[in-house]
């Protein structure tokens, strides 16, 4: 079946996290409801009709390496023409660089139709939009002026470059130099490795973002500076000229993302312009990352949607034994056991997806609102979980989406593998999913647990205004958020090493537990929509279930993970 | 890193399930201990030396049908002669038909280091080794006489052909048919889908045992009949003669074991003979597939401990950033989330592997015991909890696998990716995993839960004999041995539909806990191995933390799973 962007899904669930009060703002007036859902009509569009057509050809045709040039997948030009053409490159950009100036929670929603659609195209986009954004924030006058416009209307793309092949999770054991020109360029030399549409045909010209040491910089993190460096120097109207010394080097044979290039790509002297402030170029990488993150747990929203579609469809048409239920529809799904698949993809899923949205929807209110702080953090502290929980239910659905398709699901044309091998990148760049939740654990609770406590405060609403209506179920997320809170006390307690040792279970059961929050509410908001209460009731009796095994293992510390020594464990 | 047979790990297994009774029957008092550690040895050999090697080429030029003939995979062909002249194929065969008689818990620790080695080609003799297991049990004495002796020597090798294109699980919907010749042959037609090795260069015949109707065979399963209809139909002498009509359609192209070619059989009226009673073609399916369930659990279980050695090898040395702990090595397997990885990869597998000698374990002594009866049931019960948790444990430690290399993960060369690939099809084949859990609690239970109280019953002893030396401990699996008691109670009184809405995670729950039980008596009986008592805490501490939740679930029932009609979930 064709991919069906789920745009009411989408609606609702922007519904459940209270979306409307960015229209209250005066940064977002204009996203009125009426405009949200043209744009959401629109994307949706541009998904079904353009983007998912070109899926399989990209997978079957990946970019390739051809005398030193990267062809791009079949089709892949004109899908990227029309994301360009449409404007979907600058959704959240400034209106004065020619940007539609629209929230993230909107771009969230436009991001996972796209990537539901063909994953590996929509990923081009969500790098040059990490680019504006670090643009935006550190870069100069000039630089700004004459990329920026080229950036947003998608006229150009944007890469990031940050890892070498010693260099991943440990950004600041990077060799990458610069060394001043003299005349306010530098000559910009280094490897660098895992480059994602690090080179391709569809667009005139491509700017690199390159972490490089410059020469006074000291070791480590704090030694690292950001610079922009064209495949092609612009002049001053911005006509791409001379080629710059930078080249792919080689393309990754990958398990997935194939119409996605992931190029070695080398500097050779490369002349580049400083962004930010010497040695600063870590702030800037961050700036880009944080909003990638989103992102990228958007892919795995978007892939695990489709995934499901596909799955669920394959399930109610195929036709296998004797049902035993009353009224059957004789075919799969009438299995208990297919039932409990089907469940839990629609549970993770729908919890995915009000999850990404509300941690957007934190951010625009972070610019938005006239006193930004707790939504700053919130935002911070719920984006390792969106990009961790977000991919690690594009993965565990698309995995439920073979299984439910059983023997085929091993056929790569049915096309159900192809999301679960697309997807599994996911949890392992912009920071592996582990990185994220130390990162939850360790930085995110800095604040004394202030944002923790807030998210489980708001889960304490939902319980106290469906206390009355659904007593079985509020007790049962009670109980969930009562551990949680606890499993957060502790964390809190805990020396650096016991945090990072319960970091993922951790991680794992505030999801849940925000998911139970979410799809409660949307029971609530939603009392004639059969759905809604038939998936709140799934996820607080059967997926919370775990919440309380999650948080014991949390405070077990990280004593018996290191019972046995490295050598022995790992021989 | 290259694949490490793990040969101590399987003689400690064997010693916590107590192998070593195997050795007190008339019918294995030739398996000594000696005996049993010269032939692990020798396997490892041909694992390590011979097999290993053709993994990667299998799987980047996979078999390919050319001009109607399969061709296999560079190597293969000295691969599998490697095989077969070890007499591998015959390992648990009767001498009489050339076979070593040895017992199915020794080529079950065989077939593990095959498929950590090769599992592509492993899975060829797998299933000639359920034919063997077929004919043996249901052939005619001419057809015994005239097929054993070259199937056991691996002169020619054997097939499956059960499935078509409607009848998958259900395979009473099958349409093949079988129309006598008059002469006590058959003419056999039909397309059958999904073969695995069903045509390949390996061998100068292939039998296949096909699952045909006979034109007086009543609807659904109990009309069903076996055939064996060779490629080749010898003669008196066993030497090939004419083709039959027979061949290969088309390949599939799959997400994984390339190595292995799966074919689309077409039988146009091809010469067979029936093999047991007409329309009795079930019962000796039966027992082909029982042993095969067995063989694919363990598949899981090789590719599971291949996938951690690679991935912890790894993490040994992998630098990247700085170590939080005191004398750590620098490499990533100091990281608290890295050992939690490694940890759950090592208790699962350690756990799959004890489940798996188990299983073989029981099967050989309903074989060889006096009093059969229990020994049969217990086997009968595991058999599905080996099958489901092995494949289950290959697919996940897989995953973490990937996860533990980072982006390395993700890039073909590294592997890490190959082994999640090849084992996914695990799970769904030979009964998809949710058909195993639905077998375990219907059919597995029918005997009024004797023989899941019997399995209760020795993690209660493993409990009373630890308990004054780990209280603690003892407590934790006590616990957890309990809750699953209970569900067990809870399934036995339930409709069958709820019994089916608690399968999966019914299975989950005992594989858990025969887990835990399985470590700690390794951690009793080898006391001076500081692996053993790790994981064992690990295990129960940890792991076991899941089981309350899983059988709270289990005692949900399939209301739930219904509360939504089938069009509106799929929808």
């Amino acid at each position: 079946m064709a991919y069906r962007p789920p745009v009411e899904e989408i609606i609702a669930s922007m519904r459940v996290i209270g979306a409307d009060r960015l229209t209250a703002t005066d940064l977002f007036a204009e996203a009125t409801q009426e405009t949200v859902e043209a744009i959401l009509a629109e994307a949706a569009k541009l998904a079904a009709e353009v983007l998912a057509p070109l899926q399989r050809a990209g997978d079957l045709q990946g970019a390739r390496l051809e005398n030193g040039v990267v062809r791009s997948s079949p089709g892949y030009m004109q899908g990227y023409a029309a994301i360009r053409d449409g404007g979907w490159v600058g959704i959240t950009a400034d209106p004065e660089h020619g940007g539609m100036g629209l929230p993230l929670t909107l771009a969230t929603a436009v991001g996972e139709m796209m990537s539901g659609a063909c994953v590996a195209l929509a990923l081009n986009p969500l790098l040059t939009q990490g680019q504006i954004e670090a643009l935006t924030h550190h870069a100069s006058e000039e630089i700004r002026a004459l990329y920026l416009p080229r950036l947003v209307s998608g006229e150009w793309t944007g890469t990031m470059n940050l890892t070498e092949a010693q260099a991943g999770s440990d950004v600041g054991a990077l060799r990458a130099v610069a060394v001043p020109n003299g005349d306010g360029t530098y000559a910009v030399s280094g490897q660098k490795i895992f480059i994602t549409w690090g080179d391709h045909d569809l667009t005139p010209n491509i700017v690199h973002l390159v972490l490089a040491r410059l020469p006074d910089g000291p070791k480590g993190t704090k030694g690292i500076s950001l610079f922009l460096v064209p495949k092609y120097i612009p002049d001053a109207e911005g006509n791409p000229g001379p080629a710059n010394s930078l080249r792919a080097l080689s393309l990754e044979h990958k398990l997935g993302m194939h119409g996605s290039a992931t190029a070695v790509m080398e500097f050779d002297g490369a002349t580049g312009w400083l962004v930010g402030a010497p040695h600063d170029g870590m702030a800037a990488m961050f700036t880009m990352m944080n909003a990638a993150r989103i992102g990228v747990g958007v892919q795995g929203l978007g892939v695990a949607e489709a995934a499901m579609q596909k799955a669920l469809a394959y399930a109610l048409d195929r036709r296998q034994g004797r049902s035993l239920i009353e009224g059957g529809t004789g075919s799969i799904i009438d299995h208990a056991d297919v039932r409990r698949m089907a469940m839990t993809m629609r549970a993770l899923t729908a919890t995915a997806r009000a999850l990404c949205l509300d941690t957007a929807f934190s951010h625009d209110m972070a610019r938005a609102a006239a006193e930004p702080a707790a939504w700053e953090a919130r935002c911070a502290f719920l984006t390792p979980i969106c990009k961790a929980f977000g991919t690690d239910v594009g993965r565990e659905v698309s995995d439920l989406g073979i299984q439910i398709h059983g023997g085929m699901g091993f056929i790569e044309e049915t096309g159900a593998a192809q999301y679960w091998r697309d997807v599994r990148v996911a949890a392992i760049y912009e920071g592996t999913n582990g990185i994220q939740a130390m990162d939850l654990v360790a930085r995110k609770l800095m604040d004394g647990g202030a944002a923790a406590r807030g998210l489980l405060e708001e889960v304490a609403g939902t319980v106290a205004d469906a206390r009355e209506a659904e007593p079985a179920l509020t007790v049962a997320l009670e109980t969930a958020r009562a551990e949680l809170a606890r499993a957060t006390d502790w964390l809190l307690d805990a020396p650096l090493n016991d945090r990072f040792a319960g970091a993922s279970p951790y991680l794992r059961a505030f999801a849940l537990v925000l998911g139970g929050h979410y799809l409660l509410r949307g029971a609530r908001l939603m009392p004639g929509d059969a759905r809604q209460i038939a998936l709140a009731r799934f996820h607080i009796r059967q997926l919370l279930a775990q919440v309380p095994s999650l948080c014991a293992t949390v405070c077990e510390g990280a004593a018996p993970l290191y019972a046995l020594d490295a050598e022995a464990l790992a021989s």
